[in-house]
């Protein structure tokens, strides 16, 4: 099962990437109405301003790896990186993290100032739910399913998921950070929607629920060591590349692996999380060598 | 059927909010996990604020009005609370309408500071989509019907809807109001979640378009007296009711009626709103007794 070395990873993003794009795009057009063109344009420039689409990606990926086709989770795909770059926009606040370069371009707030990029935030996860629910889209599926997948969703993006994390991430500038308190941020600010990225997909395609506990497994680890590597080129990493300066989480103090448990060791539980994700799709076929393709790429990446 | 002067709506809105309430407090109660408990309290805090509950009483009353009952529709009449809420919360932020007070009590950023704040909103915004989508209260009903309230909600509250309202409430601060404006901001801002609110209850109890159609009308016209009579208190109110300052909106050039058109005419406007709102009910028999008896409070009352 490990014959995803010759796979073609760069090939299989780009095309899913483009995918996503286009159904984004299709959905959220420049508005012609003088009311809504300022607003649509902040939450467009956000939500087109050069993402990876990891997670649109892992949600397709994850419906690939039970059977499934792109084109029947591409709504699922597009309204969880909608959810993915509100986060992105309220995080880079003056209030939050208070960063005015993102992937190399001005944040929202510098763009469109604050108030807008709130709203342009709350206009991303307000629209996420709308295309979870779009008619157009979820007649083809089971209804219950779809439901399911909102519920698990809003769970993972929530207090008790992304917005907790987030939480806690900010208060913890202010106190020693633990490796319990890392963990806690890092599994739950990114962790958990990228888990419900991969299971999302998978869920809604009808996957049996040992299935599902696998991808959730995988989903887990590789979302540590998403966040974990994500440090760790913030401390390595060439500023041309990452499109900031790097050291930024240190200047904040911000609480990370790296910190606590120092580079060398955070770059072998990096290591160590991506193995376990692999093998945690052993009952998989060759569906899932994308998945463990991606798994791979995370700490090979250096932006 | 206009038998509703008799009608007590006083304890007929007391017994549904404290439903309300119940319902909130079970979903939402203190969190016992150090590293939610602040943006748990947070979230409670505007929660229970000290609302009217309007928007919840307005979805219970719609379902009524269709003969449902309050029991079936008070996850989806919690949620929309939820919404609201999240608004008020990020209404308040400096970068927006920067408000110290609301009912009376600190806002939540001066609670929390600002990035809790924006924080407890977003997970306010999330948690109705949970609540929603929830399968202890949606397991009894048509789930065709629950997805299309989801998405009919999501659309009144996003940027086509709320948000887009808000974001030119905001703009509006530094350009010449205009009646067209002035309306724009109302029906969308406040308007449209008042309409969804009255119509997503009868809509989930599955009644006819034609009754969807005249709770939509309903709930434009008192969405729109509800805002104009707001800004008539903040000319006129009595600061220690009202529990805020009155006129911060002339002092903050806010796009109102009454400083479009006058106090008098603004007045005028809002009962001709109420008129146009009970009418709208005339094809409901007794069941629609709350829906006319709420329209006429909202000119009647003083806070």
């Amino acid at each position: 099962m490990n014959n995803y070395s010759n796979f073609d990873l760069k090939a299989y993003v780009e095309f899913r990437r483009s995918m996503v794009d286009k159904m984004l795009e299709d959905y959220l057009p420049e508005s012609s109405s003088d009311y809504e063109k300022v607003l649509v344009s902040a939450m467009r420039y956000s939500l087109f301003a050069g993402g990876k689409r990891l997670r649109p990606i892992l949600c397709i990926a994850g419906a690939e790896a039970v059977g499934g086709k792109a084109e029947d989770v591409l709504f699922l795909a597009c309204g969880i990186e909608m959810i993915h770059t509100y986060s992105l926009i309220h995080d880079d606040l003056p209030a939050m993290d208070n960063d005015e370069l993102r992937r190399g371009v001005p944040t929202s707030h510098i763009m469109f100032g604050e108030a807008i990029a709130i709203l342009a935030g709350d206009g991303l996860l307000t629209e996420a739910f709308k295309i979870f629910s779009d008619p157009k889209y979820v007649g083809k599926h089971d209804l219950q399913r779809i439901l399911r997948v909102i519920n698990y969703i809003s769970e993972a993006s929530g207090y008790r998921g992304m917005v907790g994390g987030q939480a806690m991430d900010i208060m913890a500038d202010f106190a020693q950070p633990d490796l319990n308190l890392v963990e806690y941020i890092h599994t739950h600010k990114t962790g958990e929607l990228i888990t419900a990225s991969v299971v999302s997909g998978a869920m809604l395609i009808g996957a049996d629920e040992l299935y599902l506990s696998k991808l959730k497994a995988y989903g887990q680890a590789i979302g540590l060591a998403f966040q974990i590597w994500d440090d760790i080129l913030d401390i390595e990493g060439d500023p041309l590349e990452m499109g900031k300066q790097p050291g930024s989480d240190q200047r904040q103090k911000k609480a990370t692996y790296p910190l606590v448990i120092g580079i060398q060791k955070a770059k072998e539980k990096a290591y160590e999380l991506v193995e376990t994700a692999i093998k945690s799709l052993d009952i998989f076929g060759s569906e899932a060598t994308p998945l463990r393709a991606i798994a791979k790429y995370i700490t090979e990446r250096r932006k």
